[in-house]
């Protein structure tokens, strides 16, 4: 059995002459309240505050870093209790749980392993290595947990000192949850994300059906183009009268180039026909990027971009298990001439806010500080997944600071689907920006007293003004 | 008020054992003198040897590294001196010294803030921060040194012990400014660069008359393709009698394919007639680049390149402003496949040098070191722009050395427009290469007394003789 | 006359602390025998066991390393010792040697020093740096020991602790060497790899006699593709015959994408006719990568790719010198895309083993990991090439850790054609490991138990498993 024991030092630099500066820094900012302005939890669970299912149900099954490690070591996603199309899945679980515990060595070094670990022992108080040994002790442990009510989702929103969540959410949705959430005094603590990706795509299979759902939803004939976007206009009013303070969009380009009025109008008509190109569903997609931040203009929503993850790599284990199970990998990005319209048309509006994340850090010193170096509406999002790490953090502050400053990016932004790792996260990115701002003040480059106040801008500040409605 | 002080032990390693060892290499470099082989310092102001004016006009209104950021928060162009088409702008220097100094937390982390702390304390003697506070105590204390004789241009570059100085010119330039330096003694350390990027884009609007203006200089006949190279020569010719050493092309894409000669003669007339095809453009910029290659083999001038940056990626901006204000940004860069017809052609020429630089940190261990690594005629300049910087220059060194040594770079390169950074550049230069040879020695990968020789050799003989005419 | 000394510490981190705790995990692999599955020494010298060479002849006439970082700086290959086409060339082994170490100070700070450093010092005790004052009492110390019988190859392999040593060889070869190596008992301990480059090249010069050779040695007609595809397999099966765990691949690009039957039967009868469309011999190249892993699932070897090299840059090196003289440039690659289509089919396959390798560090983060830590037939290979160094293998592990684990790697694989190197590459691997391991110790993100297990996993288990035939 191997402890689990979470060290106070944990994710600092060891050099101990960083490492005391460090400390200093960190606890600057250990306590000040998690803003959590972008991320995929589920409004439902937090309006309806149920307890969370077993250990396996919390930790596990819903969570696409741990499968992947898991299959990639062979390990069958049905065996892990997701949903397959085709047959049998694995219900027990007790069994699902064990299999994880099995494969805990595979972590060594990642993020997950870290987050788990701060999650098992600051939350649940667990302080034994999960491993085979120990799988159904510690499933009793966490089990035995999650039926008080202190474990439930107010409750532990409320211990983590999450002060707003904003999560993910359809174009199409009447956000019933957050009304819920609203109506018991909770409207500040969560709200909505407008993420029209499914409607500026004419060609995802949806898509036909979805216009038809926003015509309904708006009541605006959206059989045309302007009609599409007015009603479109009218989806982003409610979101904002919920409460949104941005948008998202997922595309698997950066390009930004805006259509005529006319072509717009005509690729838009021949899709409603049914007829449908490749190249022109890429320009519309393209130009509805340009348009959303037309519309941010307008209506003061934060417009942020995460692009270039080419979705479902697999198409086998899509059609089996659906969407999000860990097969979704990075593409090459480009963003200097892809932006590029964007930014002419609305890079120096004072109404405009751009937020850009990238999962290609190539790009960091390359393309996204210069840009975001220079034009007061673009910021730089924080590392974005396969990115948000202890080493990923560290050289994005290093190859992005130089050009950007730490004032050109929005600070820490959580984008996770688990909450329970909400806390941990946040506590390491904390960690990882006071090492960096340490290594500044070891180097004498930046003194202390400006680090501790830095520190407090990117645990804090950044994500609360740069999320701002405008 | 914050205090402004320089540690001695700036910009050196943290960790003790290592930063021991850098202080030692960083001590045999420091007080040797500055090669200056490529920047953009205006020969003029040292062949007029003026005052320098205000303080805003010094360090503010010329810096697009500072302007920039400022612009990335709000700020505008005309709001802080620079000259706009359309209608008033800030003529107030202390005003416009008052915003930048409003603006000193956005340089956080930045090498721009580390070069005007190093300017600031070493040739004025300042001792506290910039600040809301503290703006007009500075501007005074600074504008009463501007008024001495020993802050005259000169003085300083005696006095930042300056060996010698190559400014970057037009290739239509008689070179006036550099003629007054040589009367009066100074021609050994003030030379010219040929810069001839407007003469080789034909799509560029000037690209007519300056052809026209060619002849007129040279007495040749640019009506032809022969005509024009041979006015090339001459105007070659003439700055290496003005004691040019090399050349300078800042080319979007590397590309050096040689054309037929029918084929350039054919573009090049077409061009003169008024006809201009942008892939024809792009075609004779690469085939020029392969002959001014061979001309360098001819003259013994040092080629060097600097490609990669999208300019005025605002075209508002430029049309407003004029260029070099901040809106420049990089692009991804390809060597392996561009450089090689000029490479296969005189990359292993004895009378040749070629200098490379970039702004994409990506070709560093992929293409540049292993080009260089082989090449003789082949040597990687400093990195240049934003990655000119302390994070950036160690990144350099780590990801080039393995492949392409130490003495396939060219040692430090400052590619600086504002005089007064040049110490502060060639300094932290230092200070980070004496950093990466004492994590050598303190890993027992070099020996002491190789980093005390190689130090000296980045700091001094590499520059001198990599920009050796040949 | 500077020492030659071998630090017990070299390579492993400057920081105390973090170097005691690298130091302990070093020490727990450092006496691990060697597990050699990919690499470039001829067996053949193995099966003869003669006496090696002169010290030019062993150390500096085959290494590319050496002579492209001495060709850089002027020297001629000729010069060298490397045969020309077109005339003399240096054949006196004291002259080469001479001007090798006359050039010893290029090669501060690569890891070429580093391996030669190793080699000198570990089996030939050497005590003194190569320079030119050194050059001939080298040369004397070396040859002497070079005549004596421990230091023939076998006895070599044997004090270098090597278990097992894979060759790369052609799919033509009837493994003659291997054959007498297994006569001799020494089977297990050395192993062919099956390289069918030169077969699945349309474009090659030789590959008409080289698919009539085919036909030749296995009886099979190779006149349409189904004999061809029959033909390799034969191929294949001799090879498992004689011990072969693996495949290798050296492709320009990484395309795997599968042509019908009908498209690869015409292109291939259109190739054996004589006709060769560019694009048609790299989608043919494409499929065949394709038709290998479908061949890996039935045979089970273990496919290694090795793509994005432009060989032989300089074609004019090539025509006078021939291949492998250091003008090999590497090329930007894509895997995201690329590998789909063989991942699609084969990703998940339990029968598949495929192992990447690349030059271009910019996939490591962005595709490589992402896509090794979901497809289990997938591991990432070592840092190959221009990054098995120090500070490229640091990289790798800070790359690729977060997201594919370490146990979606193979651990360290040495890729060498230089004998005596094999035991210096594989020291200083555990080494990088063990400081990579340190580091998350020092920073409490792992156990040192934990860090002990896995370094014994990457200098041994991991290779062993990753290679072992499915």
């Amino acid at each position: 059995m191997r402890p689990l024991l979470l060290d106070d030092d944990r994710a600092l630099p060891a050099d101990p002459a960083t490492r005391s500066v460090a400390r200093e820094v960190y606890h600057a900012t250990r306590d000040l309240p998690l803003v959590c302005m972008h991320g995929h939890v589920d409004a439902g669970v937090l309006a309806q505050d149920r307890s969370f299912p077993d250990p396996a149900g919390l930790f596990v099954v819903p969570d696409h870093y741990l499968l992947r490690m898991l299959v990639s070591q062979g390990a069958e996603l049905r065996d892990l209790g997701v949903a397959a199309g085709d047959g049998p899945v694995e219900t027990d679980p007790r069994v699902i749980w064990r299999r994880f515990c099995a494969g805990w060595h595979l972590f060594r070094g990642t993020p997950t392993r870290y987050w788990l670990e701060h999650g098992l022992h600051e939350i649940f108080e667990v302080t034994v290595q999960p491993g085979e040994d120990t799988a159904d002790e510690l499933y009793e442990h966490i089990a035995e947990r999650l039926a008080k009510p202190e474990f439930r989702p107010r409750a532990l929103f409320e211990r983590f000192g999450i002060e707003v969540l904003a999560t993910t959410d359809s174009p199409l949705s009447t956000l019933p949850d957050h009304a819920v959430l609203r109506e018991q005094g909770w409207g500040d603590k969560v709200v909505p994300t407008f993420r029209p990706d499914a409607l500026l795509h004419l060609d995802r299979p949806t898509w036909t059906a979805d216009v038809d759902q926003l015509a309904e939803l708006t009541g605006i004939d959206t059989g045309s183009y302007a009609g599409f976007t007015d009603a479109l206009r009218a989806r982003r009013r409610a979101f904002v009268e919920a409460g949104a303070m941005a948008t998202d969009h997922g595309h698997l380009a950066t390009d930004t180039t805006p259509l005529s009025a006319a072509e717009a109008a005509r690729v838009y008509a021949a899709a409603r026909a049914g007829h449908i190109e490749p190249a022109d569903a890429a320009a519309f997609a393209g130009h509805m990027l340009h348009e959303m931040a037309r519309m941010s203009c307008e209506d003061g929503l934060v417009m942020q971009v995460h692009p270039g993850v080419l979705r479902d790599h697999d198409p086998a284990v899509h059609a089996l298990h659906g969407p999000d199970q860990g097969f979704d990998i990075p593409v090459p990005t480009e963003f200097t001439r892809a932006l590029r319209p964007l930014l002419e048309s609305f890079g120096r509006d004072p109404r405009f806010r751009l937020v850009v994340f990238t999962v290609d850090e190539t790009t960091y010193s390359r393309e996204l500080a210069p840009l975001a170096g220079v034009y007061p509406a673009m910021r730089l999002g924080a590392p974005w997944w396969f990115l948000d790490t202890p080493d990923g953090m560290r050289r994005f502050r290093e190859a992005v600071t130089d050009t950007a400053g730490f004032y050109n990016t929005t600070g820490f932004v959580d984008d996770t689907r688990a909450f329970l790792s909400i806390p941990a996260r946040h506590d390491l990115a904390r960690r990882v920006d006071a090492g960096h701002l340490a290594r500044l003040v070891a180097e004498h480059r930046l003194g202390l007293d400006e680090a501790l106040e830095t520190a407090v801008d990117l645990a804090y500040n950044l994500p609360k003004e740069s999320y701002a409605r405008r």
